[in-house]
């Protein structure tokens, strides 16, 4: 099938699951805390995560359905840390997915609150998951997905992240590469290894593919994220663009050039292709990490 | 052994474990995360909730130090929600334990970041414990946890605790009561229930009993401390006290008065106490629920 296809099909599968959480009534007739979360969840995104999550349980053999409580998690816990991130002491953003941020809404004490429910959420959802995979390949899953997520991981690349803006540091390039690695990256990596390893995959060839097929993406991704604040109109994006520049935002368009930005998204591209080979290759990863790196928005 | 003593001893091993934790180099020279959590952690407290967690796994045939790094896990938990707690955009407190709070310290961004950084870091620990127990039996623990301290449980309570500062609502008995089972005793009941689950309790009489004298421990507790706010002195408590009269803020004291909280929280007791009849009594935790109900900080 086209991968756009298969990714759209995947993507919807997520979307519905996703909908199907936090709807019991609120406790006290004041709080609206699961309407706060169901908002930011329900609120769209490319639900990328996810996809990579199920896709590579498929891969290494476990159904699609029993990884569905995994895959829900992840974009919870991806969710939860845009919350957090636009708080006012953090990004302080006021537009997130076209629509206006948690704590433009719900207030910002409501919105930490949010965060957290949203982070603690993944995990009720991870370790409560009737699903029928033996308790040792869950157990081994929702560690990959903590460390991920963890001071080690997501969260070490958003302290990096508040430290660079705070002391006005300007990255080099490998900085940025350490930064993307951490912050965005280290979900993405999860995502895949966790999908592997909730199917029972214990093998460290094929775990480290997927971590190499992981970050290659990632980088590729978040490179490409970088160009098309340069080259994409603001209705493609479904967000401002031009910001960077404008900011004296240092990126990796303005480190690279266009060109630069180019041959780099290409050649990680090539390198996450390449990395399923051990699996005998997987025709809708390799044609995602191409969808990916061509993106307009 | 008295049972102060074993309480001391036992918050000792658990201080040692806690003291392990997030000792590696920060990853980049500006960061100071680790530094962050290690400062909310080793900040004292009295160590109750890892310490009900090792004597219910004790209780259901589980090593203590089997059980430890979920002691420390629902200590990370408990310190997350006060640095949170403590946020200028939630309670806006500057002390905790006696020393500035953890915002004051490391900046508002930081605070959030070390919050969601010990909420994950507790899943981390449990989830890639090497303790040998089960992996059936951690991830009911862990389950048990999660939803402990999740958006039906403490987060529950804090949300509703928000809502009712914001709206100057004056709760009833009934509403503190409500209140104090989300926030606080919530936890408290994780704490119970999650140690017998660690070592493969599943009997429902003896969840039940253990949640009962959590349910009755945790009351007993908040009831205590709204009468210590009145009668004590700031000595003692090692934070300002007769705050709740001064704001107007209405508590078991000011709704039952000091005779009713006294009366309150001896039978509060005396059902923590009978709760655990079906382990054959215990005489730590019987003990350990007789000291809190005297305790004067």
């Amino acid at each position: 099938m086209n991968p756009a296809w298969t990714l759209a099909s995947k993507a919807a599968a997520v979307e519905a699951a996703l909908n199907t959480l936090f709807c019991e009534p609120e406790p006290t007739p004041r709080v609206r805390l699961n309407e706060s979360l169901r908002y930011s969840i329900v609120g769209g995104g490319k639900r990328l995560r996810p996809v990579l999550l199920l896709s590579f349980a498929e891969l290494g053999g476990c159904d699609m359905d029993a990884a569905m409580d995994f895959a829900c998690a992840i974009e919870l816990i991806h969710t939860y840390s845009l919350i957090h991130d636009d708080l006012p002491c953090m990004d302080n953003s006021d537009l997130r997915r076209g629509r206006a941020a948690n704590h433009c809404v719900f207030g910002e004490a409501g919105a930490v609150l949010a965060g957290d429910g949203l982070l603690n959420g993944a995990f009720e959802l991870m370790l409560s998951s009737t699903s029928p995979i033996a308790a040792e390949y869950k157990l081994a899953a929702a560690a990959e997905l903590a460390a991920a997520s963890g001071r080690l991981g997501m969260i070490a690349g958003q302290v990096i992240d508040i430290e660079n803006e705070c002391h006005r540091v300007s990255p080099t390039a490998a900085d940025l590469t350490q930064l993307c690695r951490l912050k965005t990256g280290a979900i993405i990596r999860g995502a895949c290894v966790a999908g592997l390893k909730l199917a029972g995959v214990t093998d460290p060839e094929k775990l480290g593919a997927a971590a190499r097929y992981a970050d290659a993406l990632g980088l590729a991704f978040q490179i490409r994220d970088d160009m098309l604040d340069v080259l994409s109109s603001a209705e493609a994006m479904g967000k401002s663009v031009g910001h960077d520049a404008e900011n004296g935002k240092v990126t990796f368009a303005s480190l690279l050039g266009i060109d630069g930005c180019r041959a780099e998204v290409d050649r990680l591209t090539d390198e996450a292709v390449a990395a399923l080979e051990v699996f005998g290759g997987d025709e809708f990863l390799a044609g995602l990490a191409e969808m990916m790196a061509r993106r307009d928005h």
